[in-house]
C-alpha cells in the first residue's frame, strides 16, 4: 500500500454508526444451525473422505505427519483439502479525502456471535462460479480481470494449517477513484479505519477481513495521541523496513526451515491411529484435538436459504499472543518459526505464544513461555475473543492477547523465536507465505 | 546483492586457465559407472516405495496428479521425494578489487561431460551430516553459522518439478573480505564471472552452479563493448525492477494461480497406471517420460569411492527457450505461467517453451510456440547443451536456446505467456518460488 495513504485513517465516525448497523442487519435476518448426522447431508459423503458428490468445495481426508519439530515426531489426523483460491476483497474508497472500507454484515453459521463484519467480497472459486445456483457474489468484478479497480494489495496468503492442507487465499484491497458511483447494497457499510478498529477490538470483525486488514501497512499515519501504546505500535511500524533487514529476516527464517523437517501423505480417514469416523462425526477416540459433524442451516441472509455442510469444531481455549518489549524506545515483537503440517512451505512466522489446549496431554507438550500469559493487567495492552472462518470452523473462538513486558524484564528466548519490529513483519507479510494467519489476525488487531 | 558488486567482472582472465584446469583434473581421477538391477542395490528396497535402508537420502514414490493445465487432466508419475533442503553455496572474494568465484572441479556420475565446474558447496542435510560417513565437505563452515560470511544471496528455490516432489535448495553467495585467507584445496580454483561466463557457454558448469548464478543480478556492470546482444542484455537487467512492476507481475501470477489447479496424492508406486516397477527399473510401459534405473559407481575423486543408488534417467531431447524481443530499445523475454507436479504452489515462471518429448503422445500434445524453434541461425543468440543434476539424473542434458525476433516480428502471445525484461526476472527469482529452475537455468547462460 502507497506511504500515506492513510492519513485521517483514525477519524471515527464515518456515513454510518457502525455498531448500530451490525445490530439492524442482524435484526433483519433469521439463522438457525443444528447438529445433523453426517449421513444426512445429502450431498456429502463419506467414504475414505469425506466429499461434495460434486467433486467441489472442500473435502476432509486423512494426513499423516512426521515431524523433528515439537513433542510428538509423528501423528495421524484428520485435514481439510481445499486446493481452489479464494478471493477475501475489500473495496476501498475516499469519501472527503478519507478512506473508507465497504464492509459486508455477514451471518456464518459456525461463528459464536451471530454477525460480524466481513470483507466486501469472501468467495471461494465454487462460490463465484455459482456451482451450489445461488446468487451472484456482489462487487466481485471490482476484483476481476478486466474490471478489476486500482489494486493496493494483491497476495496470496495462508490459512489454518492445523486444520486446511496448502491452503491459501488471495487478500485483495482495490480502490475505487473518488468520482465513481458504487452503489451501496443493504447489508454493506462504508466504515474508516478508526471505526473498523473499534469493531475489532469489540471482537465484531470476521477472521477473513482481519487477515485483509493485516496486509494495511499503518507506518504512513499519525497516532491516536492519547494513547502511548498506539503511538509505539504506529513507530514499530515504521521500523526495520529496509531490504537488509528483511534480507536478515530470510536468512534466519531458511536457518530454521533447514533444521526443522516435514513430511506429509494424505491417506484414508479410515486408517488413521486414534480417529473414528462415522455416522457421529470424525473425532479423536480421546476427544482431544478437534472433530467434524454434519450441520444443517438455515437462513435468509446468504446466498442460498438452507443447506447442510459439514464443519470443524476445535476443543475450545485457543488462544494467540504477542509478547512485546521496548528497546531503545522502539516497540518489539516477539515472533517465532512455527511448523505446522497444512503450511505450504513447512514453516512460518507464528504469534510469541500459540495455545491449543486440545492438543496438549501433558503439561511437557505445552508450548515455551506460556507462564508469561499471567502476567498482571497493567502489562496487557490487547485482549479480545475472535473468531475464525464461520463457514468452516464451528465456535472456534480465538483469545487474542498482547502483553508488554516491563522494562527491565528479560525473557529467555528459545532459539525458535526472534524480536521483529511491526515494520518488518508488514515486509514478511508482503513477501507471502511467511507469517501465519493466526499472527496476521493479531496483527490485525493493532491496528 | 549489492549495486556495482561486479564491476569489472567480465576479466577473463584469472589466476588459472579454467579450460586447462578442468582437463588436468579430470585426468586425476578415475570414474566408472555401470547400469545394474535394483536389487544388487544393498542399501536400497523396492517395496511401495524405492528407498534407502536408512530412511535417509531420498526415496522414489509414486503421485496422482490431476490438473486443468495443459492436455492431460489426471495422470500418474513416480516422483523423486528429498524433503531435506541442500545447500547450494558460492564463496565470492575479490582479489585486486576483482570478484572471483570458488568453483569446484566436480564428477556426478549422471553427467554426459565427465565433469563440470560445481558450486564451491553443494551438499545435501544428509550429505554434510555425513550419513554415509564420507569425508567433511570443505568450505562449509562459510555457509553456516556461527562462522558464516558475509551473505550475498540466500534463497530457496524450487527444483525440477517433473521429478521432485516439493523440492527445494538453498541458494547462497557468501563474500569472505579480500584480507582473509582461504586455502584453495586441489580440485577448488577462483574465477572470474567472465571466465564462468566462457565455461557455461561450454558446457562446463554444473546445474546447481547455474542455479546460484542466476541470482546475480547482473545491472552494476559494463556490457561486453564487443557484442550487441550482451549490451540489451545488461541493459534488460536494469529495467522493471520498481516495487510497482513487481506487484503487476505477481498480480498476473496470481490470476494464472487462480485459474490453474493442481492436486497431487502420494501413493504407492505399485499402483501407478501404466508403471511398471520391478528389479530391472521403474519405467512406463510404453518406454515414454523417464526410467529409474539401478548403478553402481566408482570414483576416486567424490567423498566415497563406489556406491550404488538409483538415478531418473529422462526421455532424451530436452530443451528450454526463451523468445526475446525489443520493444523501443528494451530487451523483453516471453515467459509462460507453467503448472509442474513438483512446485509448492503449483505454477512458476518458466522459459517460452520447455519441450520434453519423452512426455508428448501425439503433435496435439506439444506446447505452444514450437515452430520458432526453427528460426534462422541468424536470430540465435545462445545455444548450448547443458547438463541437469548429475547426481540425481543420468545423461539428462537439455538443449538451452535464446532466440531473438526480427524487429516486426509478432508472436500470438498465448494467454499463460507474457513479455517481462531481465530485471522484472531478477526480483522475481529474488523473491522465493516463482522461476522454475529450467528458466533460472537459462538465465544463468545469459550472464
Amino acid at each position: 500500500m502507497r506511504p500515506g495513504f492513510l492519513a485521517s485513517a483514525l477519524v471515527t465516525d464515518g456515513p454510518v454508526d457502525a455498531d448500530l448497523f451490525l445490530k439492524q442487519r442482524s435484526a433483519s435476518a433469521r439463522y438457525e444451525v443444528t447438529e445433523v448426522p453426517l449421513s444426512a447431508l445429502p450431498e456429502w459423503r463419506l467414504t475414505d473422505r469425506l466429499a461434495h458428490t460434486s467433486g467441489r468445495f472442500f473435502s476432509v481426508e486423512g494426513l499423516a505427519v512426521r515431524t523433528n519439530f515439537g513433542p510428538v515426531p509423528a501423528w495421524h489426523q484428520p485435514i481439510i483439502v481445499q486446493p481452489d483460491i479464494g478471493i477475501l476483497g475489500i473495496l476501498v474508497k475516499r469519501f472527503h479525502g478519507v478512506p473508507h472500507f465497504l464492509m459486508q454484515v455477514k451471518m456464518e453459521p459456525g461463528n459464536s456471535s451471530l454477525v460480524q463484519y466481513a470483507a466486501t467480497v469472501q468467495a471461494t472459486q465454487s462460490n463465484y462460479q455459482r456451482v451450489h445456483g445461488g446468487r451472484p457474489t456482489p462487487y466481485l468484478e471490482h476484483f476481476l480481470r478486466p474490471s478489476r479497480g486500482r489494486v493496493l494489495v494483491d497476495r496470496l496468503l495462508s490459512e489454518h494449517a492445523s486444520w486446511y492442507l496448502h491452503k491459501r487465499n488471495r487478500n485483495m484491497i482495490v480502490e475505487i477513484p473518488p468520482d465513481v458511483d458504487v452503489p451501496r447494497l443493504d447489508d454493506f457499510a462504508w466504515l474508516t479505519l478508526g471505526q473498523l478498529r473499534a469493531q475489532l477490538a469489540a471482537g465484531h470483525v470476521n477472521m477473513n477481513a482481519r487477515t485483509v486488514l493485516a496486509c494495511i501497512s499503518y507506518a504512513g499515519n499519525g497516532p491516536d495521541p492519547e494513547d502511548d501504546f498506539h503511538a509505539a505500535v504506529v513507530a514499530s511500524h515504521r521500523r526495520s523496513r529496509s531490504d537488509a533487514d528483511l534480507a536478515d529476516a530470510m536468512t534466519w527464517l531458511i536457518d530454521q526451515k533447514e533444521l526443522y523437517t516435514l513430511d506429509v501423505h494424505r491417506t484414508a480417514l479410515s486408517g488413521l491411529d486414534g480417529w473414528i469416523a462415522d455416522d457421529e462425526g470424525i473425532r479423536h477416540r480421546d476427544g482431544g484435538y478437534f472433530r467434524v459433524v454434519g450441520l444443517k442451516i438455515t437462513a435468509t441472509s446468504r446466498e442460498v436459504t438452507s443447506w447442510t455442510q459439514p464443519m470443524l469444531e476445535p476443543v475450545p481455549g485457543n488462544l494467540v499472543a504477542f509478547l512485546c518489549r521496548r528497546r531503545g524506545g522502539v516497540l518489539e515483537f516477539l515472533v517465532q518459526a512455527l511448523v505446522q503440517p497444512g503450511l505450504t512451505d513447512r514453516l512460518e512466522l507464528a504469534a510469541s505464544i500459540q495455545l491449543a489446549p486440545g492438543y496438549y496431554r501433558t503439561p511437557s507438550d505445552l508450548p515455551p513461555l506460556v507462564e508469561y500469559l499471567s502476567a498482571p493487567v497493567s502489562q496487557v495492552r490487547h485482549s479480545s475473543v475472535q473468531s475464525e472462518d464461520g463457514g468452516r470452523f464451528l465456535r472456534a473462538d480465538t483469545r487474542h492477547v498482547v502483553i508488554e513486558l516491563r522494562p527491565g524484564q528479560e525473557v529467555d528466548v528459545p532459539p525458535t523465536h526472534r524480536w521483529m519490529t511491526l515494520g518488518l513483519l508488514d515486509r514478511l507479510v508482503s513477501a507471502g507465505y511467511y507469517v501465519n494467519v493466526e499472527a496476521r489476525s493479531l496483527m490485525a488487531c493493532l491496528l
